[in-house]
């Protein structure tokens, strides 16, 4: 009882000196992870399309599209920003709420940020508070919200983004309670639009609503109590098995953005394990000739056979969902960056030759993202190698380097390559920037700078 | 079967032309009602609060938060005007889809008519179609999702507001798929808001998402092809019992906008039929002197017990919800008007000494809204009345005179009253209207004229 009142009264209270040190450092990995994928976002056809929405509402123009130079008012840049996140589907995961809540706080927390010249500091509070609320309510509502349809990253990032907003504002804590209301009640957003550009247009939806929720409740709005747990609130509505006790369990101690996983490959989560094992086979195998293999073995369990098993892919978006094509990749070039997924690449002779020589067989006994390689040489040598856990999870971290090498690699693309290293030094030491304009300004591309 | 795909089709080809006059005619019910409505809504203290954070905001000038002559963009606009419309809760209804189109899809038509100084028929077409949009999904959602506890009006409504404004931007039959596809994945609002200013900022909030979803699909935003019947669609998760083929049956034909009711007392529903009764009565009795009557005895059905039969109203609020006071308040005004539920009106001591003389019985026979009155006069005379449907239901029919009267006592305390008379004469011949920028200039309020 009370929980969505008590985690208000949390996210009003808790500062900065209060969360552990590792929390805020882990944090950096995720906003570092998230700023890069939405600058590479900013490549994609659907960014022009919110570039021009936002520029045809205008707007004090006091928050930036990131990786588009352009600036807009905090609703509009948490729109598209927030959509820009997504879009690459190369964002980080907390798998146990089934959300992204970097990309539903980060956008919006980033966008008011800006427009009040806050700090490091405060940005670290925001986004590590407001992860905590998407998180605790996604684990509330468990799977089968996620299983009745609902997009859950759109849905309860609402929350995440209402109080991460809401921290900025310097919420009390009965106007939290207000913000968190009405994040409640805009939640919204549906699988069904999966493959469409409404899938990436939800987070940043979701960002846009909780700036809405949060600044409205700064100003007097009011809401109900009780929109989590309360009678017609929000997990009674949304979810058949709802856990309320979650919310609180722990509050406080088991900062949840430390259950953050990172994609470091750029394609489907299912092949990573395949891409992990396959790069350090090429390590073993020192020079890669593909005349010298004679098939490659891959023993998968039934997921990526349902989500990433296509056969021949022509496109990069298909080479992403193809483990064929990653495994191949990954022995050969040592990598599966975003560059990587291109028609191009996917056509290429060597890697449709070598992509030939992979079988992939079901091994119902393996788990979620698991993976067993052999590959046979020719001449009777074979390489082995049984993935767990891919790189990234949380079981298997992936480090500062690891993602400062991801984050070149998207943003490289986008803006000035002396402005990424700035970038890269600037998140690692945020605690000391004191006015976020300095990383934003660093985002704008080339030409734009 | 594709059912969105075909309604799209028709919201699409629709034209003025093709609409009925009679069916034009009585739209125009429904934009006098609902512009009245609004202006008077600006008076609320949650306006203040709206239109302080549209400024915050800023947005391109383009369209007017109605009645306080501030421009804004026409997503700001949508949101504040959407929630003005709904906070008297005295705005028109269309019951068998349990929801309010006229608050969700004026406001965004309005504001985009403005903003592209398109026609009194531009906005007539776009209002009936956007009416129709969302009545159909309202009927194929059915009861059982507002008994569930959406607020069909915030979810539904969102249906509503794309079609509406996407007819304005004359959207391709695939351009209005997305829109409606955007606008199912954007759906939400929960009843257990009501009692805070989430209710009227839900039809606000639909408003808003409509401009997007219809904004976007026309510069080539995708979403899916059967967002109402689908698979993972609006219907199967927000609905226990859909029933589709409601979405096409008699599409072109039988025009739901025909099928509205509106409020003539500024009071809850359910004191309705006694407050016409009681006027009658006022009538047929000439002078009423409260001395001569012995005992007003009312039957009512359980409804209004549920909804309207606090006993002691002190607050204007509380007298809007006592069928007691309203049943005083008729007998001895003849009028139940914004302006007759004031602190100071239920706490007249005439309305007090009358109000106890009220005994309201249940009977269980009868149907919704209905009302058997008896007044005993000391000298033994007795008065009844029956009123089967209130004034306003479509079986009772209320006309443009009528709504006049409404339109005028509303919003004479917010503009000037030379506009009044001009505005229902332009409402009255809205197809000849060719900028609507004529009408909105004059619901500017008194002092920004």
């Amino acid at each position: 009882m009370e929980e969505t009142r008590k985690l208000a009264e949390f996210l009003s209270k808790t500062s900065y000196q209060d969360i552990p040190v590792s929390v805020r450092n882990h944090a950096k990995l995720c906003i570092l992870d998230c700023l890069g994928v939405t600058i590479a976002g900013a490549r994609e056809e659907m960014a022009d399309l919110l570039v021009n929405f936002a520029q045809e509402m205008g707007g004090k123009e006091e928050a930036t599209i990131i990786g588009k130079g352009v600036k807009t008012n905090v609703l509009l840049a948490s729109l598209v920003n927030g959509a820009l996140s997504h879009v690459l589907d190369f964002d980080d995961v907390h798998v146990p709420s089934a959300t992204h809540p970097s990309v539903n706080v980060l956008p919006p927390t980033l966008a008011v940020a800006e427009s009040k010249k806050l700090s490091g500091k405060d940005l670290l509070t925001a986004f590590i508070l407001g992860f905590e609320a998407e998180a605790r309510v996604g684990m509330a509502a468990g799977l089968t919200h996620y299983d009745r349809g609902w997009h859950s990253t759109a849905t309860i990032g609402h929350f995440g983004a209402a109080a991460g907003v809401g921290k900025l504002l310097n919420l009390s804590s009965a106007q939290m309670v207000n913000a968190l209301g009405m994040a409640g009640t805009q939640a919204a957003g549906i699988r069904q639009m999966f493959g469409t550009m409404c899938k990436p247009f939800h987070p940043g939806k979701a960002g846009m609503n909780g700036v809405i929720a949060a600044y409205l409740a700064a100003k007097g709005f009011t809401s109900t109590p009780d929109v989590i747990e309360g009678k017609g609130g929000f997990l009674e509505i949304y979810s058949d098995n709802p856990q309320p006790e979650k919310i609180l369990a722990g509050l406080g101690e088991d900062y949840q953005v430390l259950a953050t996983g990172f994609k470091v490959h750029a394609s489907c989560r299912a092949t990573h394990a395949t891409i992990d094992g396959m790069k350090t086979i090429r390590e073993e195998m020192g020079r890669v000739n593909i005349e010298d293999i004679e098939e490659i073995q891959l023993e998968l369990p039934k997921i990526t056979f349902q989500a990433a098993a296509k056969p021949e892919p022509i496109t990069g978006l298909e080479g992403k969902f193809s483990v064929y094509y990653c495994a191949a990749l990954a022995l050969l070039e040592g990598a599966a960056g975003e560059d990587k997924f291109t028609g191009e690449k996917v056509n290429k002779p060597q890697l449709v030759a070598l992509r030939k020589k992979v079988k992939a067989n079901l091994n119902e006994s393996l788990g979620v993202f698991e993976a067993k390689i052999t590959v046979k040489m020719k001449d009777s040598k074979t390489y082995h190698r049984h993935i767990l856990t891919p790189k990234g999870e949380p079981e298997n971290p992936t480090n500062f380097a690891e993602l400062e090498d991801k984050f070149k690699s998207l943003t490289v693309l986008v803006i000035p390559e002396k402005n990424v290293v700035q970038v890269v030094e600037k998140i690692k030491y945020l605690e000391e920037v004191t006015d976020l304009r300095e990383i934003v300004a660093l985002c704008h591309p080339v030409g734009r700078e």
